[in-house]
């Protein structure tokens, strides 16, 4: 092996997660619930990007992700960008956003919020998008993206 | 796109740690530390494999790994072989072995063992390789990978 690149075998339907910031790649790795994936994942970190500098990517094999999946991601990582792969080509590129309201995806950070005792789903306002800020719609506790957990 | 292979850089100097099994892939990579890692760290699971169906492999670039971190992954994952990459070839190649003794590397499972109590450098005699059975060299507590976490 003398040549300076490898050639690695391209995923031929499936989702590449894209600008990632290495922070926070991992954190979305557990989001997805990859570790314990039977798909073909491949996670990669400090590569080099013109716009973060550094950044994470992630390749998932056969798998395309919900709506939510891709809110949850706009939460956690709101710098990435999501390409379906379909026939080995890029069949749709975009980047995720943060939408005004989110259900069922983060939980409330207050233990005493409805949604944390009873069957409740959970439902948030955003009041900012960067830097992020949610109101509860149940408790009305503000929380920022250090004190968000994915449900 | 159109084609069915991707070119990625390889790594110039570093580590490849191949043949790992899916399941224990990502405790290698905690077991390393590599979320953290400043160094480039590509990370795959449920690649093809003809000794294990499925594997999973780690490249980081940049790193060597110590002695220590070597037996750390036999005990974690013995299946697991080494690649050290110099000039952007393999320059060495070396099956991890589990050692007749540990010291330092896993934690005592007994709360009560004088390792969990004061700063003593644990000590575990290997009885078996596979599976896996250690014990203790102060309390004699015996424990199987099961039970066996890194320090």
């Amino acid at each position: 092996m003398k040549c300076k690149t490898l050639k690695i075998a391209a995923i031929k339907e499936g989702t590449v997660i894209d600008h990632i910031s290495t922070a926070n790649t991992f954190r979305v790795v557990d989001l997805l619930n990859l570790k314990g994936s039977g798909n073909v994942v491949t996670v990669g970190i400090n590569f080099e990007s013109k716009k973060l500098g550094r950044k994470g990517v992630i390749k998932i094999g056969g798998r395309f992700l919900t709506k939510n999946e891709v809110d949850k991601i706009a939460l956690i990582a709101p710098e990435a960008n999501i390409n379906i792969i379909k026939r080995y080509g890029v069949a749709k590129k975009f980047n995720v956003e943060i939408p005004d309201v989110v259900q069922g995806i983060i939980k409330c950070a207050n233990p005493n919020c409805i949604t944390n005792k009873e069957l409740v789903k959970t439902k948030f306002h955003i009041l900012g998008k960067n830097p992020l800020k949610v109101r509860c719609h149940y408790c009305e506790r503000v929380a920022g993206r250090e004190n968000i957990e994915p449900v």
